[in-house]
């Protein structure tokens, strides 16, 4: 995971959206891969997430590489469930530092999923890749996703399965997301970005909320590139997480 | 996918419809596979599709080959799902220069077919051959298969699963399909024939507006195989695809 | 093919009821499988169709052999699915020269025949055998199995999955059937024997028809060995298919 | 088979009962694989019957061993289904001489099992065992297990799947089982010993008329090992089933 | 299984919890999958169970490791099923003495497990690896899964499917659990430790109980690390189990 760090935080920009949501995600500017990867770039993203289809056409190896290697659209209705569709070889050929790979936890299909993504981890590892899971909570059983001990359990539910680092929504406050961190033990905990917030102030707080209780860093792809300016959004994260300064200060030019 | 195109535009001529939709689509002549060989010869298509089955007993190398490689009956009800029936081995040796499958996207099944075409479309590349994506959102969930949202999102779901081109439905005008082709990125667009039109003038509108919005072309079987003059036909849409000439210059001898 | 024709025209011995429909079908001669061996032999069929039991206890060679690699008993209710129960390399080693297997056009599990079809004829042709492909629509959703245009669209079925010949059953008259055959293109259509026909001569009639339509010949089972004289049946069958007589002439001594 | 047989007869001492119906068949002598090996010796059994972890910890070669390779509890509901759960490598190494395997004919798992019995059968040939079915109709479809057609076609079903030998159970009469064994044809009948009859006599008339019918012995568990002198019924099968004697002179001393 | 036991007998330390249960087990201290891994070597235990996530992180070789290669959340609803999560190799790498997989006997995906395990164990033992069966009775159809012939089921489940241990749950009594430790034959049994019992007197007099009847040892988990002073726990255990005192003198410092 040390490629994605720097002062052991990272900000990686997640643009899996067009498979996850459609593109109605996207306006005219960010619809096109291209103009993410220079935003990558000149962010100073320390990972970049893409699927197989954009990685081989616009990956241009300035910013690590997250190859997300299963994926699904959400025209389907029923328990969640999204299968491997990149090989992990074809994710390391393509330049990839790591896979990412979404488990649907307490799907009706989760064990499809934890056992896919242990033959997945295991092979990244053998290729010096590192294995992100994204966990999710979902599918009927699942009331509320961000309930602390949901996000907990996601959290040590990434841990147990092998993951180097884990993807999990934010429980709303610092004290709740400690636990969630502490439950990830040593797997760096990355919080996800989640729809576009209402305002840059509301979505930093959260952010500085994650890293507070302990998160490495965050994913993150509405809240920067459905902003009017990226770039601007993507250096008040640097401030905030990698150099470790307050809301106002990241917000400040 | 050069193979397939011409001046970067391509019409390849569809003719999996035995197997999808069985032979209530075909008249005496058009039943036989050899015609079909012999128009999409003489009609200077840029690519023939067939199943295994006809690639093996009818395809004489003239015209570059798309092989189908999964494909279903119109009998069965229920969630669409169609399966791999001919391997990227076996479409290789046969002659092709791509392989096609079909995703029905917001099938139940859908997951099943993401991860094959996946599997299919790196083997497909390692063989030099591309893989070519039928992307057809259906399912209980799907109301309207060419709302501009759905086919746009049928476009970025073959980008983002690694397809070279996307075999899409026309959404019927030139502004919402211009949407789905920046969806598809780097993906070639080739709009879906579907089922004849009721006029020439009709379908080569169609067409013309696929084309202003950006498609590289079209795949067409049924408007050009069940029309009276088959040849008339593929000439008018040479003119219009490859020569980019108007409807009337398309129409006009 | 080849070697079950005879002037082009082919006879098989059909004896996979045993399987299908349980030893019900049988009476205290004919459920011997060497006594079927035997009239395969002396009755001058091109062929003999056995599952993997019968073709390792009681094959002579003395016919060319057809193995069925799939199968199911009439007792499971649903859906219908047979799987591969007969490997191709067991099915070359017992001496075979094509295999069978059945798609249940139309089922629920369709999809899941259709591949596992589409594996073994790969197979099979790897090793120089034919793939022969018993097409039954059947399932909730068929209605009329010998409705023209679902016997046609079983024989299109067949000819776009690979197979070299399709065994379908008789739509009733000439004029119908003749349709399926121009359906089927190259691959050569076998009429389906059926249950035992009332008398010899309503059977030959339908033979007649089928040949009359274009077919190859038929796969035939109960109206030989179920009837009282089945060397006499096989005798007529050999005159009006493989000599191409009429009914009159065949049930001739 | 030959390993199994003694003037062409053989009685097979079956001991998995432990996974299929628990530990509530046993009593405290009866519940050690230990004496079970014992009395498969001094009983002077053909072969015993056993699952992999009783092999691996108890099986001391001095009588055949038949590794049963499938199983399941009796606790799960709903459509019969056994799958796999030992090698036939691995039975090979543990000096078994058959794999046995079950067949839940006319449930709507079947199709499963009859294709893994193919996989199993042609890998045990490979191997030089034999490879026995036990057929099963059982699930929703089967309302009488033991009518002589349900029966028969069991027989029919282990003949045409390829295995050397079938299980099946007594249809109560002689003349009704004789059709079974005559459908069984080259496939060797033994009869499946079932529950504990009221008397030793009730038992030993069944055994007599199922060798009257044909069979070729039978597999018997709880009818020896339940029963207060499991050697005297031991002598008594030996008597009976491999010296041919009458029922009267198997009892006696 | 020798490396997990001393004088006949072993204690292990469960900690599957993570996954199984969530963090909703853990506080603060135990959370930390260090403390447990102090705790497993300074409370003398025989061995420590894993998830694979853990053993890579935190395993640090003073304790002989069971590496529990299958696991599901209980955020899952509907008939239980936990597939393998972590290949038997990777185990291996990792320092495993043994593999531990769970069968939910009685599942309607009780086959999936029965078969999986059936894998396991053979490629466990190829490996010089023990293979541990939990086997717990789950799904609609079991009604109570300490009831004694439930769980005596559950013991011969085990030795049938080819486990060395098994870990089952305690019936309540001596006398009941005598009969499932005599069905699981020459597989050791481990009682399950549980829910946190009352008191630790409770608890201990049904580790007594369970050792009495001759089990090997158990697996406990929350009645040690959620104990205000695990370190007391596990030298009683010792104490009771190792040494065989009674639970008096366990209890006693």
């Amino acid at each position: 995971m040390e490629v994605f760090l720097h002062n052991n935080r990272g900000i990686l920009l997640a643009y899996d959206q067009g498979l996850e949501h459609g593109p109605t995600d996207f306006n005219e500017r960010n619809v096109d891969p291209a103009f993410i990867m220079e935003l990558a770039n000149a962010g100073r993203f320390n990972g970049v997430v893409f699927q197989k289809g954009l990685a081989e056409k616009y990956y241009d190896h300035r910013v690590p590489l997250i190859l997300k290697v299963n994926g699904k659209t959400n025209l389907v209705k029923g328990e969640p469930v999204a299968r491997q569709i990149c090989s992990v070889k074809c994710a390391f050929e393509v330049g990839a530092k790591a896979v990412g790979y979404t488990i649907y936890a307490g799907s009706a299909h989760e064990s499809l999923m934890l056992e896919e993504f242990g033959r997945i981890q295991e092979e990244a590892h053998k290729l010096g890749m590192a294995a992100i899971a994204w966990i999710y909570p979902r599918g009927e059983a699942i009331k509320n996703d961000t309930a602390p001990e949901i996000v907990a359990y996601a959290a040590r539910t990434g841990l147990e399965a092998g993951a180097d680092a884990v993807k999990i929504k934010y429980t709303g406050n610092v004290e709740s997301f400690k636990w969630a961190v502490k439950s990830a033990g040593k797997a760096k905990v990355f919080m996800s970005g989640g729809p576009k917030a209402p305002t840059e102030a509301d979505f930093l707080k959260q952010v500085r909320g994650a890293i507070d209780a302990g998160a490495a860093g965050l994913a993150v792809g509405r809240n920067v590139w459905q902003s009017s300016n990226p770039l601007r959004m993507a250096s008040a994260l640097y401030k905030l997480v990698i150099e470790d300064r307050s809301v106002d200060e990241a917000l400040r030019d």
